[in-house]
């Protein structure tokens, strides 16, 4: 060992002991014949003292320290004449005998303190760098606590981790998958795997009755900023189960870890909120619940007037934001392009004002009566002060969604999405399936595999946009946290299913056979669930992108700029794996 | 909860409990007016007792159940008239008043027993019904266990587990890679890791102290039977320590797997064993110590009479196989086979019998005297009733390599091989570089960013094959469990190591350049290993394959029969990927 102690771990209860640190210099200081160098190491910060009426060579050496130098320094544990409350070390030091340069650091390209003066792209140039910054390892170290909770928690309820196979075969639905040439199979390439669900079904089959694993998954889509290329799922898996029981359990495990890593302790259970109640009082299947804004409709009152916008509307309705009657006509324009923006989708916004005096000023003045917008707004709920804002559209999902989003908004500029609160719910009874335009059929919004409630079985064929799957989703502060559902084992239940998404067996066999033969040798019934660790751990630290949680994240364009990976490789490489660059023409 | 107990629980405690259990049928027997049928799941067997009398529809039902099918059952707990002491649930039965089928089952392609009548292909084929088998489950178990207490010794310790990129660059040296074309980045590749060497160092540099992580680590090679495709790796990395620190603390993991997983408790330290002594001693770097058989040299005794082959040799080495002087004709010439095959390469084998009589009788008689070979016995420690077997060659360390084969033949023939004893080592100060015939140039044995051992860093430039390295394996049972070395973390040393392999500042740079830069910076020292889990897993379950710890391995062609991966996939992916596939032209 290159020390006796670390550098976050030496009090006042040491004072007297000969010791031996090693770290990096975080900086040094000199103070009339003293010279101070703070060492840093991962667990703390230790001021080391060179007196040069002692030991003047000493001293002039550790002048010469650079930033990011690494020594190991050997002397006696002393107390501080000025303490230092903020630091667990502070107050001590050592008085330096020894001083040994184990390495020297060129000046680092950007500061490495909690506030850095590096830009994005320099930080993750040299992420090594960006790495020794306190703020950034402690999400990694947070990362670690939280799959240490998670599996402490699985196994001792007998969950068995399980390692599924990275190298597989590319599946013909879903997001695009990254291939894998085969070197031996000639023109054939395994696909990397995007979940391993079908795994995870294969060993309910094999009667593993509870399985987990904290297992990479990968995506070949177009990058955003909590999307990765390579992502890290809680994947989890149990038989002779229902719906309540994965919720249940989940539900703890997710109490277990805010309660051992944040110390919050979530008493009550989880709202469980039907999808159609999410979408209907949110505008989102994943709604944020740290704040109110709750939907409220107007369609039936506000038709009753000359405004054609509202009448010819399907859904006319608004959220009430307290205390907002004084917004300025800019800060009201402003909130208009929110909602005409293209991700937004909205045509316009109207308002209502209820003033503080209590009078009304709205936008459809002209087309509606004081009384008109006092029955608005008693049904919002509305006080003097509070500003009434009102969607309306052809569509009623999609004008919810566009109001969810309004309301996101005034929840942002409210600072009603306050970072250490967090409000869980689980959202319950999604449709089976969804319509999907481009193809004009029914596509399952989960997957195929998904069960459909017994109550609503009879209308896989008459009706299937009224068909409720056993399907849930944790959501966190507005962040889909995780999802999951019941499967279907029942080989009949299955055709059916696949028939409602226009799915022939003999299509079927092909796309799924490998599981559909496993189907029939006794499959038990099941049910599972995934939590996306990135965003897990960056709910829990307060992060706003999911790269500050990953030690070695990738940009938009999926490279990694520090090593700079993807690259050209040799044509001999290419060679032995049967295949061949084949770049567009350049124009 | 479609059960109230598994099928492994219940005990005579329970007679009288009304109970709901759920599994797979194991067997159906009928014996008078009475079926039995054995439930089965991850858990245990409980018999499920049905009475004709009682109840003859529901007697009926049981008698058609078949094997695997899936059921669910309510009953009594009750006290069996024979009880069965093999079973933890031996002594009681349920007596079944509710039966619901859960899924039906084909007949099994083989049978789902510990000893099953199924091939291996089979087997694969339909590995989610071999995984049903207990022993086989208890492999994947063990796994489990076993990474749970390595994570737990570890994380108690203060290591952090950093998850580590799958997407990355293909490296120029070592194994094949497998690449990932990259959609985003035309024409260029991915390659998945090899092992995450390069990024542990990384995080080293970045101040992270501590850090493992179980890892999937992958290589293009052709495989063997204890090779895979995909492979796990227990991968740690330590700063601001030496040698001792990371070989004693490994070893104490070790220790406290076996102590936990196997009840087996090492009091002694681990021995140490130069790289020199194993080769001199057991012709491996990675010595079998479950049995003796030490090599004895013969080189200065053997060379006094007449025998051209001795005495041309450079080596005349042997090994005493106790009790065997009995072998008759047929079972030396079958060991002269053994060492003649290619494989181990000897050109032929000297025996010399030490019979009960106190006689000699060996296949050199007409060169050697009776008091040559009373010489030699002495040497070897034999007595009455012990065989000798002796190799000689012109290259001494391929003499020693065929005569350890040998060695671990006879150890075989003995039965001296146990799979339930456990001699773990470490085989230290391993040369720093090998002579590459080839490329006639030095090449480094483990890396080139292995430190070389302080006492021997003088003869890099004048003596090479004289430099041992600061690298350690840990050693079990003749399979290299683990291994791993002090890096280097200095500059001016790296430069040496890169100039004495042959390689210009300038190629180094092109091959490891991002991390030269990041040395730059403040390296500290550090030191690492790494684990092979499946070979972890597989010598603790006494296992000759690591395919039967891994839940879905892959075949000797790399597919996996089961999915049927590799697979071509469609030319639009391929359009996507700008790759082409290259087949050769049929010939």
């Amino acid at each position: 060992m290159y020390r006796s102690h670390t550098c976050g771990e030496l009090r006042i209860g040491n004072v007297g002991e000969q010791v031996t640190l090693a770290g990096w210099v975080q900086r040094v200081r000199k103070l009339g014949g003293m010279t101070f160098v703070d060492l840093r190491d991962r667990y703390g910060i230790t001021q080391l003292a060179f007196d040069e009426s002692q030991n003047a060579d000493l001293a002039m050496c550790a002048q010469k320290l650079g930033r990011e130098y690494v020594v190991q320094v050997t002397g006696k544990v002393t107390e501080r004449e000025s303490k230092n409350a903020k630091m667990e070390t502070g107050e001590v030091e050592i008085i330096v005998s020894d001083l040994v340069i184990l390495s020297s650091s060129e000046t680092p390209p950007f500061t490495i303190e909690d506030e850095t003066d590096g830009g994005d792209d320099l930080r993750m140039k040299y992420r090594y760098l960006d790495l020794r910054r306190t703020a950034v390892r402690r999400n990694l170290e947070l990362r670690n606590s939280l799959t240490f909770e998670v599996r402490d928690f699985l196994i001792r309820r007998q969950f068995i981790e399980t390692e599924t196979p990275v190298l597989i075969n590319s599946t013909p639905e879903g997001a695009r998958d990254f291939v894998v040439p085969s070197r031996m199979n000639p023109g054939q390439f395994y696909a990397l795997p995007q979940s391993p669900q079908l795994f995870k079904q294969l060993l309910m089959i094999a009667g593993f009755d509870r399985y987990f694993q904290i297992v990479k998954c990968f995506r070949d889509e177009d990058l955003r900023a909590d999307r990765q290329p390579e992502f890290t799922q809680i994947d989890c898996e149990m038989s002779f189960v229902r719906q309540e029981d994965v919720v249940d359990l989940f539900e703890e495990m997710v109490k277990t870890v805010f309660r051992k890593l944040k110390g919050i302790d979530f008493k009550e259970k989880f709202i469980q909120m039907p999808w159609s109640d999410a979408m209907r009082y949110y505008g989102s299947d994943k709604p944020d619940l740290r704040f109110g804004m709750k939907f409220v409709e107007l369609t039936d009152i506000a038709q009753n007037r000359d405004f054609a916008v509202f009448n010819n509307a399907k859904y006319v309705g608004g959220i009430c934001a307290e205390g907002c009657a004084h917004y300025s006509r800019k800060e009201l324009d402003g909130l208009t392009d929110f909602v005409k923006r293209p991700q937004v989708g909205a045509k316009g916004l109207v308002y209502v004002k209820y003033n503080e005096d209590g009078t009304f000023k709205s936008s459809v003045d002209k087309f509606y009566q004081t009384e008109d917008l006092k029955a608005w707004s008693e049904r919002f709920g509305a006080k003097p002060g509070d500003l009434m804002l009102i969607l309306s559209g052809d569509h009623i999902q999609k004008t919810q969604v566009a109001l969810g989003q309004l309301r996101l908004e005034m929840g942002d500029r409210l600072g009603l999405r306050k970072k250490d609160e967090f409000a869980p719910l689980w959202v319950v009874d999604f449709p089976m399936f969804e319509w999907d335009e481009e193809t004009s059929r029914w596509k399952a919004m989960h997957h195929p595999f998904t069960s459909p409630k017994a109550e609503d079985v009879d209308y896989l064929e008459s009706e299937p946009g009224r068909v409720r799957a056993y399907a849930y989703d944790m959501v966190l502060n507005g962040v889909e946290l995780g999802g999951g559902s019941v499967r279907i084992h029942d080989r009949e239940l299955q055709s059916r299913v696949f028939k409602a998404i226009g799915l022939t067996q003999e299509e079927a066999e092909k796309k799924f056979g490998w599981l559909l033969t496993a189907f029939k040798y006794g499959a038990p019934p099941h049910a599972g669930l995934a939590f996306g660790l990135d965003r897990f751990v960056s709910l829990l630290a307060g992060l706003d992108s999911i790269r500050d949680c990953i030690a070695f994240p990738k940009n938009n364009s999926g490279r990694d700029v520090m090593i700079n990976a993807p690259s050209v490789i040799e044509t001999s490489q290419l060679d032995e794996l049967y295949i061949k660059v084949n770049l567009p023409e350049e124009k």
